[in-house]
């Protein structure tokens, strides 16, 4: 399972050199996990009232061509590996049928404490079984 | 050789669960490269004028804690690798003697077309020199 | 005329305090604005292979009420002054029914210089015209 | 009294048109004053963790010139009026002795309840003394 965000780049996006600065290609597959986990019934939102969140321990990408303003732009992500604290998550940026960018996230699920600091604990079960049934 | 770039953590570089978003690293991985390019006399801005840039082909980041607002950080870069049209740089952060993240950029050297077309060429030797000493 | 453009508030959007930091506000506002160009049949990217921008001389916004993480927010725009080389759009934010943030931006029709020189051109008659209409 | 504030214009903050994209102006206005906020003993985390915050209810600024990629510029901040419950913020950006902007922040002073609703509180006493002071 995985799902697809949508996206046209905005001006803002773009730097003196008139292509994608890199940096807004993580802010698109940051959007792209929450969106993926909206969909699967775990809204960050959620996540985060119950003092949870999944920050990042691994990430990385690779770019096979630039983008500018106004293209548009599909980030399709799916769920590829799932342990007891982290899990995987794949994006690949499309411009029609043209890849982009690969991309990766490697997240993990933390208790937020005070000024910062971060808990490593097990995914719970039930996340984790959605998780996994994604990852198929 | 190398360059340190000091930070500090600003307001806007948070997220809604008080620690650093993510995508910021790679700003501040971006800026770190500029300087070290305007230290060792090849200012991205001069580059430029020439219709040259050095997008990036691959990047990747771990990160080993989270970041508040107002915390103070040094981005220390070094290159390790040259090649005909890449090099790569690799860049620690650092909150006081202890690393928060290690992210790597490796760039390639190319030619900037109409509508963001990019064709590689090879890094003008005079510059190769002067990354290969800065690699030593 | 004018044009309405929907939003979802980011994660990336949000700061410490859990609220949306306030210079996103001005990304949308101009995203509104680039989105109303191209409606009206002057996509920037045009504007821009021509040399010529739109780039701010004033701006502001007044706040009623934070967002959040997760907000849906319409973006209604509309062009209310159309001068010799300068004009005038209005921005309304909505969640839902209810307003929270009115701001405006007047931009100057220009042509670009090398390094960020801009000269103030007079607005070309077909575009004034099709600008005025919009302002009706 | 007031502060000033130091940056140079970073690659991530210019556009295609080469010049800087407009939020980031207020960007740097916030950093300002939250520069500002910690010369005069008040660092806005210490607020936070009671639970206070300054959002804005208003905010404008005017552009004389255009900046560039690596432009150093300066940022002047007064606080010039305070109210019961809000105070003025003027910034002055310049480059070199040239104002290249000109903006204002009027900010609350708020407790921040659940899920970004804002109690508008009375400036606490011996901070309205200490801004009173500023603002002379």
């Amino acid at each position: 399972m995985g799902g697809t965000t949508h996206h046209r780049v905005e001006w803002g996006e773009t730097d003196a050199a008139a292509i994608v600065y890199y940096p807004n290609y993580f802010r698109w597959f940051d959007r792209a996990t929450h969106d993926l986990f909206a969909a699967i019934g775990y809204p960050i939102s959620a996540l985060l009232r119950r003092g949870n969140a999944t920050p990042l321990v691994d990430v990385g990408a690779r770019f096979r061509a630039a983008l500018v303003y106004g293209d548009e732009v599909s980030i399709e992500s799916r769920i590829t590996e799932v342990r007891a604290r982290t899990f995987r998550i794949e994006h690949t940026v499309r411009r029609g049928e043209s890849v982009v960018c690969e991309g990766y996230e490697v997240r993990i699920w933390v208790r937020l404490g005070p000024d910062g600091t971060l808990a490593g604990e097990r995914i719970p079960d039930e996340l984790r079984a959605v998780l996994t049934r994604a990852e198929e």
